[in-house]
């Protein structure tokens, strides 16, 4: 396998291009990341992908530093590296201190150690939470 | 095997007994959740995790809304059923909205669909982003 | 979809019959699990599987309670019900006290809290543990 | 811990040299894979991973492509680094083409999407797929 | 926590019913199924997953049954129940017979056994998959 | 984002080091591993994960070896590398050969296939491993 590599704006179709173009408009920045530059190969993919985040993770009932701490907790439970170090950079962009993200990091590592207690002792809902 | 039973007030020795009395005390409730009550059956870790999630869950940096939803989405991620249940119930009565939980799964949802995308097309980590 | 059902000894081909007499003969029980009997739709399956569980389980440089741990440890983490139920139920048949059952998931509760720190600190791995 | 080495062709014993022998010829290739050159420090869990691996991949009533594409969509969603390499590799000689793998993305991306929408909405099976 | 309820057709907004229409009209069936019923409480993530889902299932370089077993294989390796059974019955309407449903979850099971195994040796990805 | 730097001794605060004194006192060794010096850009992480580890992974009902190959076992199933580097060190350490190595990640790879087996097949909990 010849891994994938990435589509620069100079080489991308007027398709890519859009997008590329909407993403630094949005996101305000001079260039995109490479997981667009690699989600290029596939436009469709891409042109869907780009526009599901763009609506999501506007500001609504909930912040955009609320949503970039939430995809980061994602991230590191699913052990992504490429995630956690481009979402860990749009969470500090967003006004992440180091002493959220400590904080974040110790409600992660909790929450993944109690799952699996819940799991292990085999912990029945209670009536309360039940439907 | 036959599963473990709940541990109640009334069965529990007065070190279980000192844990759920605090745990009733910090969260103001009659009684706490099963969660506790099948983790009695090793006081130890019952101690111990109380006292990590009273440290962890208590506000600083981060609200203690913006945490339950952090934990929400952590066991959501991981498909554990009590957690989901009972976190669902602490995040709402923590103040989270139907419209924050529904926007809170848009983004647990698009963050592990990101994931799989950024694993699969073996997506390298941008220079910007690297130590 | 209409679920499989399970494939009884009257009712099963002398191929499956054949696996069913040996994990009878083997485990000593009266009759096989529902896993096995859910594997029944596949025969190939079903002798590949218990081929490869009654080698990989035997005693060996590990003892069969310490295989039956690590099996429990690893349902827990995965989150598998049937599987936490059976192999819990193996490993307590085995020797597994309350005492090391709930040593055992305190052990697996901190690893899955720990693996998700190293993932979120991005911790590089130390020069003595490389290649 | 000073992490294992491949063992080559040459310095294997009598034992690992016939799995090598039947991979490559079976595998039509001159060398066979790290993957199998690790596992050779344990001959025993290399005989029955390739034993199981050939029953499996054999054409049956999925082709070979299909089931390549199954094993690349199972690793992209473990975060395998090494299965998604090598898989990804295996699918691409047994026939994905660049759209193929496209569309296979996507489908792996969407499924880890929705898997986590139906645990947080806490969806319950329609009466019409239960057993 | 009180668990939401699905929405039905008689009590959905006309936002929400546009999409229960033309999920029915694309599917040839009578009524939505529980996933959209609650989802349908966002009615953004309705009409954003449903426009997905809808690219992305239909036939293109992949055929729908293959696609339907992807979605499965993913599935069953994250151990969601509602999606094992929904997209089960999907692949099944689709063609995929019994012997192919074994095959399946023959190449799911050995993928996840072997990911691990990978993880375990350590083993580093050869030159010839390298990019 | 810029990645955390460990933090050395010589750098460190007296919270801090006090908690790599009591480290390398309880571990016989002269420096901290990497994992403890990014823990300590947290201080009351760094303190309350050592204090849950060392009570934890203190002999008891189960030995230092079991723990550590359950560790292990777990680090394998989740696939981070930082740690299945770290534990496979202090799992040999604790005495583990590479036979028993071997058998180990033997269950953990076959745990792992049936787990998903069990997901697949939708297989019912036997009444006699019920509650």
């Amino acid at each position: 396998m010849t891994a994938s590599q990435p589509i620069e704006y100079r080489d991308a179709s007027a398709e890519v291009r859009a997008v590329y173009d909407d993403i630094k408009r949005v996101r305000k920045i001079k260039d995109v990341n490479n997981f667009w530059k690699y989600l290029a190969h596939d436009p469709a993919t891409l042109r869907r992908t780009w526009d599901s985040i763009k609506q999501i993770m506007a500001p609504g009932a909930l912040d955009v530093l609320t949503k970039e701490m939430v995809y980061l907790a994602v991230s590191v439970t699913n052990g992504c590296g490429y995630c956690i170090a481009s979402h860990g950079a749009a969470a500090r962009k967003a006004g992440m201190t180091e002493e959220m993200f400590g904080e974040l990091m110790a409600v992660v590592g909790m929450a993944n150690e109690t799952n699996r207690l819940a799991n292990g002792y085999r912990v029945p809902i209670d009536p309360a939470f039940k439907k």
